[in-house]
């Protein structure tokens, strides 16, 4: 049933390192009331992404922030509830990037209809939503990845990483994944079909790097950087293509770590093997939506993609579901918390 | 005169760390002979350039590297003594790759004319050779590098950087150099007309970085490497593009230095800002060598490229005019050394 008000998860404070559950504050309100034009919508799903760490602000970050006060940012899948634009009605589920509320209005322009009787709606926040996007676009828009080519992904349990090694797959590559911990690399070998994977965690970490990798990297999928890139990176081939998408072990840290200077040893390795390192943010390519949509929904449907999921029951824990993708506790599937 | 034997300084040890002049033996030899369809000539010039060192091989560089006992390689400027090809006849100066020797014979497959009439013949092994080579490869055609952007150039002295800083301000950027030394920085601004420059020896390096860089950096092309680069990087703007063409800085290290890790700081602002990074090596884009003559000669023959040469006198200085790029004691001009 609808509440009688609006339940909003607000940006109390800018998290210094790790965010904490007291960087959010839980408020409620009066439903907005959708003027002429407008759709009133009741958020059922939430999507629960690394990039909202990024959302509370850190500092350097180029990406959109959201100010003090501010609902939670995010994508949703939310019905309908009231309409006055011409192209919706109550009962019309749609994909939203209203965030962590339980009502939103919107003018129509920032959300899309989904088919209900097609893919299971949670997919719009996952592997046919922003997740697969990512993936979609930093595999086949920012570099020219070869087919044939050996590609490492990191992060390879985790929803994005998942996707872009699967693509890796139907697009004729060797792929190597790291994840942390044998049930993570026994779901990448037998569930994904990778060519080999690396588990981090194990303490033969730098040996499995050497057996997974006999032909070096041609291209390199980031998704956590933090202690283990300097390893990786030495295996990079001549004319190797990177692309960061994520940097999850880096993006709570305020201070840089000491020892070894890797800084170097990088820039020589991009200087002497031509490495071509790139890095895009979704706000800004989400033009091309759309043409992922067109290719990916087929894939899905045909089930040539998997994809992982998990479900949190409530409203109330989108801020611990969301820290626990940063304290370890994270299984690497795509986290997705149903409104109550 | 010519002499009766042919003198070689070949390459006798690998360095480990700088280069010695141990690493490099002198040995004299009968004159080549040319058979048919070769050419004979006597080289009076001499180019020293800083990737020289990599020839010499260390560790994990994809250029070619000498082998033990091989002529130290280079480009050099040359007479023909002698010639069996039709194309080729005794007096002819011609522009070769046959390194540090006083004679060589090429089947003329890679040897060049050169017009005594035209620029001076020295420009063949500098603005008109490899170094200019690199410097206009770099700035045109790794990234594209938008006019009115600022570009940032380290080693902006030396051979290659002063090219690429003065290709920067015909191409309509805001160019800032950085040098060591009040000498070098005044040549920058006075001599080259960049509209700032920085020197990275002074006391207030970093407040020099900031003042230099009100609008941060859209453009970077790294002669340098070392540790001013984590200073530099924080000034990168979003979808900033460098191309790394040289770490001269840390070619002869053998350990990686303590403190600090800015490895992970490189790659969030990669991430965060969309940084692309490059790089190249100029004998596997050695085809574009007519474009860039074709571009870059009439652009020295009009003045509008200053370029700084500085002149040794003896082959038996080759080993140590090459040392001289790496312990701190070369002004930044190029250097060329003249047979005797």
């Amino acid at each position: 049933m609808a509440k009688p008000f609006n339940r909003q998860f607000t940006l109390a404070a800018r998290p210094q390192g790790l965010a904490r559950l007291s960087d959010f504050r839980l408020i409620a309100g009066a439903l907005p009331a959708p003027r002429e034009g407008e759709v009133l919508f009741r958020n059922t799903l939430f999507s629960i992404d690394p990039y909202q760490r990024n959302l509370m602000g850190n500092g350097s970050s180029e990406w959109p922030t959201l100010n003090i006060g501010d609902p939670m940012g995010g994508p949703t899948v939310a019905v309908v509830e009231a309409s006055r634009h011409p192209d919706f009605e109550p009962g019309d589920t749609v994909q939203t990037w209203s965030g962590w509320q339980d009502y939103a209005v919107s003018n129509g322009s920032d959300i899309r209809k989904l088919d209900p009787a097609g893919a299971p709606l949670s997919t719009a926040l996952g592997p046919l939503g922003l997740t697969g996007f990512t993936a979609w676009y930093g595999m086949t828009k920012v570099h020219d990845f070869k087919p044939g080519g050996s590609l490492i992904v990191t992060g390879a349990a985790g929803s994005v990483g998942s996707m872009a090694a699967q693509l890796g797959k139907l697009r004729g590559m060797r792929v190597v994944g790291v994840a942390g911990g044998p049930t993570k690399v026994a779901m990448l070998k037998e569930e994904l079909g990778l060519d080999a994977a690396i588990d981090y965690k194990a303490s033969d970490f730098k040996e499995q790097v050497g057996q997974a990798l006999p032909d070096g990297i041609d291209a390199f999928f980031e998704n956590v950087g933090g202690p283990i890139f300097p390893v990786l990176m030495e295996h990079f081939n001549t004319d190797a293509k990177m692309v960061v998408c994520g940097t999850i072990a880096d993006y709570s840290d305020t201070e840089l770590p000491q020892g070894t200077n890797y800084l170097p040893r990088l820039i020589t390795l991009i200087h002497y093997r031509f490495v071509s390192i790139k890095a895009f943010a979704t706000p800004y390519v989400i033009d091309a939506f759309p043409e992922f949509l067109a290719a990916v929904a087929p894939l899905v449907a045909a089930g040539k993609l998997r994809y992982y999921e998990e479900f949190v029951d409530g409203f109330e824990k989108l801020p611990a579901t969301l820290l626990s993708l940063f304290d370890g506790t994270h299984s690497g599937r795509k986290l997705i918390v149903r409104n109550d």
